[in-house]
């Protein structure tokens, strides 16, 4: 039984079939790579932490981070459900959303290392909300938008890392550039009141790819940035950041959101505030596939290489960042699987998919596809060496 | 003194001059990012390397790695100066080298994991130079274009790394992608004989940025790689590849070529090869800066932050392979120098430029330069958070 086996992924008779589509026929139209992604899994996804946030009483508004996957298509269906708007990091990814039909109100800004460029963008939408995350950007909007509602981007110094990952730690034991610190909220609040910026909103995003195991460190920092919420006293709404994490391996349980709502009525019950979300990985992680087609199989020493047409630069996070994904044959021949190296079409040696996992026989012409390709893939991919061509589809 | 102080690079009077240019004004008219690329120190590289390689007695073509830096005025300097043609490693690649106006016959392409799609350009450029890097690529090649010349990509099982660095080891201890082993050349010449390719062309890659104290387990290797050529007797030329290094820290020493030179001369004298060789980073790295403007500068904590307008996703080797970027200011501020950690506008823990670096005084506004951004850093860029806009300029 395949770990990752869900309703709309799974392979029977040999064939993987996902969001309804056979994955082989599909991938088969396209000339090289291609990301497919399920419209279905991603509002399903979306509706999921909707309804944890609901089930806290407080419920107010999901922000889709738009960094984990910007596909036009993909934006848009998330601006037409309804569901979500949309939090923005940069001038680009704010005109983007805004293009793809979020409207102004229901997108967010949180941006770091904010620019004197980047500030005359944001004087241009006064209704979007902005995040500030260090007294630079407080007294930077200050000088350009006084009497503006703004929120504040909380650093608890605590928070969890993905598994132990310290690629990936937003907030912790080492100080990250993220977000104010304790010791500066109370020039935070003076900076804010000499430019009349009223502080309505917190934020704070305390880890990233977090499932079960890490809720209890994620709760103990969730109270820390509660406790700093008592010197803000006209806050309404506390967005609770991103993070939620997906499977990636047979070992991880998917995150339990009941445990996770109910961790955030205890924290922020009876202070009158909303309570949002902003969720990337989350929505779409696990709704985005990525097939390569092979290119040769070959053993070279101790090694079985089967090659593929395309490389890290088109997902990086399995070669930088230690996060795998599941390689599943489109179609499985019969005979033992063994353990192969998946190589991609860099030259760089680094650029492995997979190391000696087992896989049944595949053959020059077969087609991979690589589980957990929706987030942080096409919108993190680069040209490096030209291959950065690939198409993205999304699935209804 | 500044360790990287050459007569193109230095700073006087406080300003840092670049290729004969004042680097805060030329910065100051662009909206962003940008790269600046010098072109006399491009060629004076180029020229230097041709010129170890002629002193062996054997020398042969440079061919120019496209992968470390594409900028087309860039590779339209290069085969104008006809110091180099180009090697690339894709059909895009290929395009692009032609276009900027390289010779087919001066191209070589020397690439992994060669898809059908990329044979079918391949075969449409009979001219150009191909490296085989599989016994599976001999055998593609053989069926579609029989009777063509070919080159072998050789791994000698031995072969050094960016110091310690795993992420860069194309050959080693470690079975790599790369090449064809020794234990696989018979089945190549077998295969290459059978549809009667020439293997006129041998050529390894056995590092990544070595210097000085790599250079013996350099030539180690490259000994290893010559024993190879005993059983290939139609070959008239070695290409020794790339990954000649430029210095990135003060305690780093410039490649001495001269020994270079000379190990080639001792291990493939009297062979009656050409000696031709494949540098990427070595011409490139080091003739070009990026440019940032400093979008704030505050303390939190133990860490004194300052805020750049572009992150690792413009360059990713200091954040992903421990390769770092001198940071200089444009214009240097008096006062005494202080640790601070310099950091990017991406929404990720790891977007930092450097960490602790003393440098003096920076104030909102200033811009500072990254050393060492030529190679690797606009070519591998990415539009992560859609922060992915830059500026490129060659300057004469």
């Amino acid at each position: 039984m395949d770990w990752w086996r869900r309703d709309d992924l799974h392979r029977d008779g040999g064939r993987l079939t996902f969001a309804g589509h056979d994955v082989e026929a599909l991938a088969a139209q396209a000339d090289g790579p291609v990301f497919l992604y399920s419209a279905a899994r991603v509002l399903e996804n979306a509706a999921r932490v909707r309804q944890a946030l609901a089930a806290t009483g407080m419920g107010g508004e999901l922000f889709y981070a738009v960094k984990a996957n910007r596909f036009a298509p993909l934006l848009a269906l998330l601006a037409d459900s309804g569901l979500a708007g949309a939090d923005v990091c940069s001038p680009g990814e704010l005109a983007h959303a805004l293009d793809c039909g979020f409207p102004e109100a229901r997108v967010s800004y949180t941006g770091v290392s904010v620019s004197r460029l980047d500030h005359e963008v944001l004087a241009r939408h006064p209704r979007i909300l902005l995040n500030c995350d260090s007294l630079a950007m407080v007294r930077q909007v200050g000088e350009r938008t006084p009497g503006r509602a703004i929120g504040l981007r909380l650093n608890p110094a605590l928070g969890v890392g993905y598994g132990d990952n310290d690629r990936l730690r937003y907030s912790g034991a080492r100080t990250t550039k993220f977000g104010v610190y304790r010791e500066q909220l109370d020039e935070a609040v003076a900076l804010a009141a000499r430019a009349d910026l009223r502080i309505e909103r917190v934020h704070f995003h305390l880890g990233c790819g977090y499932l079960d195991p890490q809720l209890g460190a994620w709760e103990e920092a969730a109270a820390a940035c509660a406790a700093m919420l008592d010197r803000l006293p006209d806050v309404t709404e506390v967005n609770v950041g991103g993070g939620l994490g997906a499977p990636h391996r047979a070992s991880d349980a998917p995150l339990d959101l009941d445990r996770w709502s109910a961790a955030l009525a205890r924290l922020f019950g009876g202070r009158g505030v909303r309570l949002s979300a902003e969720p990337g990985d989350y929505l779409v992680k696990d709704a985005g596939v990525l097939v390569l087609e092979v290119t040769g199989v070959e053993r070279k020493r101790d090694t079985l290489f089967v090659g593929v047409d395309g490389g890290f630069n088109l997902h990086p996070e399995p070669a930088f960042y230690d996060l795998p994904c599941e390689p599943v044959p489109c179609v499985t021949r019969p005979g033992a699987a063994e353990p192969v190296t998946v190589a991609g079409n860099i030259n760089e040696a680094l650029d492995l998919w997979c190391a000696d996992k087992p896989l049944p026989p595949m053959r020059e012409g077969d087609r991979l596809a690589l589980l957990n390709a929706g987030g942080y893939g096409a919108a993190m991919s680069s040209d490096h060496c030209m291959r950065g061509r690939f198409r993205e589809r999304l699935l209804r």
